[in-house]
């Protein structure tokens, strides 16, 4: 497969959790996915083998680990590794944020994949 | 390693090129880095094994493979296989960027190393 260009705000957008959306972009070895959280909107704790990296790009992301809540704005970033259990909630204006999985997260590509129309 | 937590834009940069700079956070099998342009700014034709995927954040930045300019603005994405040949130069406002590679770029792992102080 070669170079790939998307406009990823306007990509076709799959449900995480009620309230948040993602539209993504898969690699070979990782993936893209740009995170819109309404307002109120929160993931509740879970885990995956995958290494996850982010930034926050608009409002205010909630990390929760360990029961310690991060809570981070515009340019703050994090790198959560593969097996951490975790939760998220956003600012009362909601949240723009871009995450990374290595490697792809087969469950989101085949639910992207089983959508696409 | 457990969970980190870092303001990215504030972070110490390093150079990549002439008027590019980086700011970079390292994960375990990938690794973000915020790349600001200033106007004018380029990075010469060049390919590295690693995967790259990225999405311009501010500004115009154009990444020219096989001889075609691909001009994206912001929320404009992108992969770009391992050992593709590409260049980059940007608009005349420069262009804030985010990168992600897998694995991590060894060679820029090394160099933040050295300079950290």
């Amino acid at each position: 497969m070669g170079a790939r260009f998307v406009r990823l705000d306007t990509e076709r957008a799959f449900e995480l959790a009620r309230g948040v959306v993602g539209r993504p972009l898969f690699g070979e070895g990782a993936m893209l996915n740009l995170i819109r959280f309404e307002p109120g909107a929160t993931v509740p704790l879970h885990s995956h083998p995958h290494e996850q990296l982010g930034i926050v790009l608009e409002g205010m992301q909630a990390l929760v680990v360990d029961g310690v809540q991060h809570e981070l704005g515009p340019m703050e970033a994090y790198v959560l590794p593969g097996g951490i259990e975790h939760s998220a909630y956003c600012g009362p204006d909601g949240a723009l944020v871009l995450d990374v999985f290595t490697p792809v997260r087969e469950d989101y590509q085949a639910r992207w994949e089983a959508e696409t129309p």
